[in-house]
């Protein structure tokens, strides 16, 4: 029943098509769309609005802002629609990803907790035209999002003219998870009161002044689920390093039975962690995090978690199904915010999270790169990661020691991009082991992540290396004609091996 | 008069000698020493121990933490006498410089805000020994801090004996101008209710457990200044850059006419900006910083700062002897905090600063290296630059565009170490002109970098290493194995240029 979804009464006769509202949308215009992680995103009229630019015939660019990656096929119909200019703050999709190596899209590399404040302080620019997925309008008329929350505030407080797609495949149930705050604006704000990672501190629905929702385009369609990389072997291994670490911290009091607030990136890493808890010691756990995916539920219908933070869920077809279903089992132990505030970095400090993410390679002492391939290919993005990483109590990044079959070592002399730095990496991770690099000088760093965590046919290659550099000297040894060596080898011979 | 400054009575027959303070010191020892910048520094046990550990002619290493920096005497003595295993979080003295350099220290440079964060959580080993210069006891027996507050409450907190210099010619009108706040445990504390620059959260002096003070030595010596380097032609130009974008930022309605609150580096363009700030129309600024420097009075004494916090005083002998002569004239315009507060990522981000800091080089890309030459020498730290930059509203990195007289470019194809990444870097000001990187791609950074910042003599080749690299495309278009040759150049020949 669309009443029972749309209960402002006067915005009953604003419900359009998705080609009617697409037509609203004009060359040079800012999209604000909602949509973390291929949840909650808007699907109809990003595609109505690359055949509107087709029609037209001459040429066409928006600008698009989401809360992070979307569903495959909407990005990659943007990107390959050429209609994107500027794409922020996160991608995961081949053609996107291929349209802004090659230059043609300008792609903003963000911060998932900055572009809110970029756009209140007008960093960037602003957004005209807020595209949101909804399951409800309230009685005030304002929108209750699906199952993320991302952006999708401050793209409605900024945008002059808000869509809506309700979507009524996405359950009502959904309804009271969310608790959107906004912070206001920096210099004229209280500090934001959350102290603990299940406080509820906001309302359920986005405020709104109703007269600005232009249209609402009524659709039918669920998430498209991400297909979740099960464990292997050597992320099962990963995850027992991390596990038998977190357990000798308890051990030696640094800390307690219930661990911290647990944040984990997206992917197969994080889901095998995630999945090792479940036959842990550990109970009583939260997760104050950025997505909530499977494991997070298997944990919670353990029993092991008893709250958990996010900002949205990114669940495989068969969980998604069943959590959609079952809604008011898990509806006092979940709670959807803000990507602000999900990636808050006050908060993060404040509830002293154990922040676990996922490296693309990482350096002898100790810096990351998240997200350029051989220091020049955009592969996704930082995401949350820094967020998290900067003011985690605990940072580890986990990573395969190698990549494409051994052609690649993941643990190299110097990293060809930095998007975490050594002042905010503490534990480093591989199917080899664990480096804890808390309290080490670079030197000693370098011995422990090559000893530790270095794939053994590259060992030897590191070692040498670090003692060639170490003879030249430095708080930081390196060859700086050779630091780049590894990367250099494999642009030019396929494999980082001699 | 003793009686005033050693309130506590119970106290008074704990004064003992800096050698007998220095004889309750053991070998593997951790000592928590007061100091910021060369402000409030403890300035004789060190030396004491330093005697006291030749004397004893076996093996004796203790670990120092400081605030930061502290007067190059005691660290110069400390790193010549070998007695320095872990150092941290930051220094800035030449004979320690060495000593880390050669691998002879461990130094751990760490963001400022972290060190008490990484104390209360275990991850360094725990502070033993608290050595913490005071201007007074109180009737409680709590300590009243000297020019600087730094981590001295967490080392007070943690160490198991705190020993007191008591500094007789630090002027008691310090008292009140400190705003101790300790936050407390991760996970277990409440949200900082700071939320004006200017605003009293906390107390005047440090609680501590009188029965933890084992003794107090009396000294009588001032701090020894820093010499602050006057601005030249080129840090002028700098200023001038940066103040005309600001401008440029309150005509467009991005700022205020107060702008935001301002943070500044220690260091000579810091002091030309903030000199620039004195014929300026800016008026009721505020000061949200770590070192308020002699500009900070100079613009407190025009009527142009309303407010100024930070964490220490460092200023020149004339300026010091002014402010601690007359420091009723500003007791009411002037906060002391520790520097998790005064460099805290929630509060900055809150408060929405301005952040102005120092560069030791830049890439085309706007990653920057704060602390590393060549990538291998440590020069001081990152001190609390990362702390800022991270969560600031308007992040600028500062540097002149060349050094060592041509023979370096500050810009560089790929920085050799990176300390503040792409992601928190909003604009780059040199000699040459002023980047604004907001809302820029990578490529369109470059141009810009390129063009606004870099020396005309350097600009050609970084032209051609860009146009090179776009041919071969990518997000950030490098050519790998060239992407450091500017620095293998200069270590091959002395110099950057071909």
């Amino acid at each position: 029943m669309l009443s029972q979804r749309l209960r402002y009464a006067a915005l009953q006769d604003r419900v359009v098509t998705a080609e009617e509202a697409a037509s609203w949308i004009e060359d040079g215009m800012t999209l604000g769309m909602s949509g973390f992680t291929a949840a909650g995103d808007v699907k109809v009229i990003p595609l109505a609005l690359v055949e509107r630019a087709k029609k037209l015939g001459k040429p066409f660019k928006v600008n698009v802002y989401t809360g992070a990656s979307i569903n495959s096929k909407i990005d990659g119909v943007l990107a390959e629609s050429g209609i994107v200019n500027i794409r922020l703050p996160y991608q995961s999709e081949k053609r996107m990803r291929a349209a802004l190596n090659n230059g043609d899209v300008c792609y903003i590399d963000q911060h998932l907790s900055h572009t809110a404040e970029l756009l209140r302080s007008g960093a960037i620019p602003p957004v005209d035209v807020a595209l949101i997925e909804a399951i409800a309008i309230t009685e005030e008329g304002y929108i209750v999002p699906t199952t993320s929350v991302g952006n999708s505030h401050i793209f409605v407080a900024q945008a002059k003219e808000v869509i809506i797609e309700l979507n009524m495949a996405q359950p009502l149930a959904l309804e009271g998870l969310h608790d959107v705050y906004d912070p206001g604006h920096q210099g004229h704000r209280q500090p934001i009161p959350l102290t603990e990672a299940g406080q509820r501190v906001g309302t359920t629905a986005i405020a709104v002044d109703p007269a600005k929702i232009r249209g609402i385009v009524i659709t039918n369609q669920p998430d498209v689920s991400s297909a979740i990389v099960p464990p292997d072997e050597e992320t099962e291994q990963m995850a027992q390093h991390l596990l038998n670490f977190l357990k000798d911290e308890v051990a030696a009091g640094r800390l307690g039975p219930n661990l911290a607030p647990l944040q984990s990136g997206v992917g197969s890493v994080a889901n095998a962690v995630f999945h090792g808890f479940l036959n842990s010691e550990f109970r009583d756990l939260e997760v104050y995090s950025e997505v909530l995916q499977d494991s997070v539920f298997q944990l919670l219908d353990a029993g092991k978690i008893k709250m958990a933070s996010g900002c949205s869920f990114t669940l495989s077809p068969k969980t998604n199904e069943f959590v959609m279903e079952n809604l008011d089992k898990y509806r006092d132990k979940l709670v959807l915010r803000p990507q602000e505030i999900s990636n808050n970095p006050g908060l993060i400090r404040r509830l002293g999270l154990i922040a676990i993410n996922t490296a693309l390679e990482v350096d002898i002492y100790g810096h990351v790169n998240s997200t350029h391939v051989m220091g020049t290919q955009m592969m996704n993005g930082i995401g949350g990661s820094g967020d998290f990483a900067r003011n985690a109590r605990l940072t580890f990044f986990c990573t395969k020691s190698y990549a494409k079959n051994g052609k690649i070592s993941s643990i190299v002399p110097m990293c060809s991009h930095v998007d975490h730095t050594e002042h905010d990496v503490d534990i480093i991770v591989t199917e080899q082991g664990l480096a804890d690099l808390r309290g080490l000088s670079p030197r000693e760093r370098a011995k422990r992540i090559i000893d530790n965590c270095s794939h053994p046919s590259y060992r030897p290659l590191l070692q040498a290396y670090y003692e060639e550099a170490v003879a030249r000297g430095g708080h930081t040894p390196h060859i700086i004609e050779k630091a780049l060596s590894f990367h250099a080898r494999y642009v030019q011979t396929g494999s980082m091996l001699e």
